[in-house]
């Protein structure tokens, strides 16, 4: 049996899970867009490559898998940062380029979108910096092998793959049989290593008497979120998790603590995390934005981190472990060996008495918005002071918390939330799913634009936009005062509007909370509890005001004069 | 005597005319930003990066060069799609990044804006694709002399460069010298090889009965447009441009004929070109774009080619000549031998009686918009059918006309007219400088949010969108009916309300035309012809109105049923 190109791919995403694809049209893309809605697939086109790319990656971290089609050049090329960013964050995007017919590359033409040298291989290798395979569709006789090779690896490495596709070729037939087999990763034959490993992770398990368990964000891109939870929930030992691991595990089990910070947070958490005798890291990811500059990094004398194919137990690295590793660990653990630990005391969000007519502040804002959420719903908090200040959310049971990470491209999570809300809604076939964003107005100057998609295709996000004038994380680092650190003011409770919202949700979508009385109006508006469509909260604050680990450099630079 | 790293750079790049510098603050560029403003260069802050690289070239095609300060991966990456467009089409952007310090590059840390392999050479291994010359700017013993070859290597190939200052870097010392002489390309020493190539040139000037000279785009690269100006003057003989060519030269003079478009263009024309016995062409540029489709490829066999360092006659090419070799030509011709030549007829712009009450239609809106135009002017067209449209315009003596060429990112043309407005006032310190933009609705959702920088610059911008629900120009070629064409509505009169413009520009500023009666009044309107600030005006046009080359290509699309 033979099927064309393109009707092969898009077959393969769809057994794979992916139900919408992103991107832009271009030239050398327009016959390849030609079947994707013939193949069941929902076409989601973006008002740009780098905005589709970031959306890609928001949905690629809900639903394990998601596709971008941009043309060759101009389009690849501007959303390769957002593949940057997915693959410093380890999220499956399929990146599929529309590029020049064949004959043209072969002749070497000066065609437009390139630079005229006849070098057609200019933006591929740009590419391998920043996917972890890559693929020309050239051969009809390979291309079968060559996409699902390329699948597997997006996959196993949950990273973003690199697939061009010439513009003469989506309707050139191929070879159907692989598609009997939908593409599955080897699991988990146990392996030696495995089983000398497991041996040693029980034994410590056993002896220790002061343990913790940290959820790190690499645990979703190793498949092993279920795994993990039932780790926390069989031990009941502290468990903490990092900015990137956040509510990747049910937050509201009394054994969650929420995120550690090292010194930056509580120091009986500190205490309890310097004089452990056994962490447990799953998924660990160490980048300095991820560890709060690398003080919460746990003693690796005391550590056992499972990572995507090893587990390193103190400073010995057991390699090429198994995929189930943590859920044979799992099942064999016999729970009445196991410490009953007492952790140190929670902490509690306590509710204070604000003035009315006060300033909103960073300082019990976030606690004040927390009451919104729901199971099921997604928070999504950009870099800067909103990443910082969704730290203390409480998250309910089978919500998310996207924020920032290591990549921290401003402007990538609007487009993010128009991914993974999508992807939400493509899971659940759930109409009502919704989704929070929180985000500065610098960074919503990035890629607003993404609002007017998120309006066509009927999402339920409420945005938050906090206007304190320009970039405050900037501000907390460097040049407070600085000119530089300033964005041009825009009249933001208009963009709903502007972007093309129907007539009732361009009228009644829009806030403005300038004091902790229109706050708590807000928040208990109709329209944000249980309305629908795009909403803005505009909420102004200090140009100085941050919070968690921002507040101490800031007051450094106010100290400083700076 | 010593300065500062970023004082020698900020120095060498007002010497060379930069009064302007674009770019997007980020963790490691803030103490870079410090200097911006001391040095007497104004900071123009971006809302996104990808719109910082394209004003930046937008700027550096009017004021001979531009730079652009971004952060090291996240930023630069972002920009990376505005940096080729100006390798590919020649504008030379000093793309500046502000990169790690070196001793956590150098201990391979892994800090955020990294993938963590401690590999920091990716993102400029990347640039090495799209600029022509890099330096990473860590050795204060070298740095004067490697900012100097950068700069040279700019302005000599016309073509961006990337340069990286760690963050560590912007206060360290380093000799000053250099400074007391301005950066100056080596000029036109006559060679052996101008000598040889100049007497052939006139030998086959003397000759010619029926010739014509083609005023291509790299004319502006190459610095020559005076001296073409001055030959199309002394010889008197017909004259065609380019897409690439228009407007640098004036337009007006009586033997310019506007632009040639091979088998798309007028018959007479096109038999004039085919038996033609010399064809000059300044500044080739032979993309399909810019070529009719290569229809418009001028005969080589009766061809004088000048391009940036060569002189191409028939198949002989003179390597190495000078930069002066068209000046050289023009002062030793003798205009007594250089025959007196009529060409075809040219092509007269009829004013048609339409229907007031009638749909806009893409024949004749070109031709009703050109009143507009004056002296002085700047006049922008999105790849599209602007840019097409845009063929027709009579462009008035020193206004320019930027459209789309060889790169044709889409989302280009808004962020390049906040550029090259801003250079156009820099340049003639004149706050009346304008521009119009002619944009379709799809191209302006890619960078939209820039309208903010040009009225927060208070920049005199008329901006017509072309509204005809999506891609026309890729309905033109492909899926002329599919939905993957169509884009999100916006109410477009809003944005100028929505990105900041004070209430009376917010209020008077927004104009839509639905009819030819409607376009006369806005064309008459106060606001449009002497007002300032951003003005929009949305006109609305039919899904598959096209006009020029992209009239047959439509043609066949709705004669296939496509």
């Amino acid at each position: 049996m033979s099927i064309k190109v393109a009707d092969y791919l898009f077959t393969r995403l769809r057994q794979l899970g992916v139900d919408s694809v992103f991107g832009v049209p271009g030239d050398f893309n327009l016959r390849l867009l030609d079947f994707v809605e013939p193949s069941g697939l929902q076409w989601i086109g973006n008002c740009n490559e780098l905005n589709g790319a970031y959306a890609a990656d928001g949905y690629a971290r809900i639903k394990g898998l998601s596709a971008l089609v941009t043309t060759y050049g101009v389009g690849e090329l501007s959303a390769i940062n957002g593949i940057a960013g997915a693959f410093a964050e380890k999220s499956p995007v399929v990146h599929i380029v529309g590029t020049v017919p064949r004959p043209k590359q072969e002749a070497r033409i000066f065609v437009h979108h390139t630079f005229g040298d006849g070098d057609y291989r200019h933006f591929a290798n740009m590419a391998t910096h920043v996917t972890v395979a890559q693929a020309n569709l050239i051969d009809p006789r390979l291309i079968p092998d060559q996409i699902d090779w390329m699948l597997k690896q997006a996959i196993l490495h949950s990273r973003p793959v690199y697939l061009e596709v010439p513009d003469d070729m989506p309707d050139v037939l191929v070879e159907a049989k692989n598609l009997e087999n939908v593409i599955k990763l080897e699991s988990g034959r146990q392996t030696e290593s495995d089983t000398a490993a497991l041996e040693q992770v029980m034994e410590r398990i056993y002896q220790a008497k002061q343990p913790l368990i940290i959820i790190d964000g690499e645990t979703r891109a190793m498949g092993i979120t279920t795994e993990a939870e039932a780790l926390v929930k069989l031990t009941n030992w502290p468990t903490w998790t990092t900015m990137f691991g956040r509510a990747l595990i049910n937050e509201q089990l009394p054994n969650v603590y929420g995120i550690y910070t090292g010194q930056f947070g509580d120091s009986q958490w500190k205490k309890y995390h310097d004089t452990a005798d056994l962490i447990i890291i799953l998924g660990p990811h160490y980048s300095d934005t991820n560890t709060s500059i690398f003080t919460a990094l746990p003693n690796p004398e005391v550590s056992i981190a499972f990572s995507p194919s090893t587990i390193q137990i103190g400073d010995h690295i057991y390699r090429d472990v198994s995929n189930n590793c943590l859920s044979h660990l799992v099942n064999s653990l016999d729970a009445s060996r196991i410490a009953k630990v007492e952790g140190p005391s929670k902490s509690i969000m306590t509710e204070e008495a604000l003035d009315p007519s006060g300033l909103i502040t960073q300082n019990h804002f976030w606690e004040k918005v927390n009451g919104l959420f729901q199971e099921g719903d997604l928070i999504l908090a950009e870099t800067g002071t909103s990443s910082y200040g969704s730290q203390t959310f409480s998250v309910p049971k089978n919500a998310r918390l996207f924020n920032a990470v290591t990549w921290l491209s401003i402007g990538y999570m609007l487009p993010a939330t128009l991914g993974a809300t999508l992807a939400q809604r493509d899971r659940t076939k759930d109409d009502t799913t919704r989704a929070f964003l929180f985000i500065g107005d610098g960074s919503l100057q990035m890629s607003v634009q993404e609002i007017s998609t998120m309006i066509r295709e009927k999402l339920n996000v409420i945005i938050f936009v906090i206007n304190n004038g320009g970039y405050t994380i900037e501000r907390a680092i460097h040049g407070r005062t600085q000119k530089y650190n300033d964005v041009a003011i825009w009249r933001h409770t208009q963009a709903t509007s502007f972007f093309g919202a129907d007539e009732s949700h361009a009228v009644n979508n829009n806030f403005v909370a300038r004091s902790w009385s229109d706050l708590e109006q807000i928040l208990e508006n109709d329209n944000i509890r249980r309305g629908s469509g795009v909403r803005l909260v505009e909420v102004f604050m200090e140009r100085d005001d941050v919070t968690g680990i921002l507040l101490p450099l800031m007051k450094t630079r106010i100290a400083n004069g700076d």
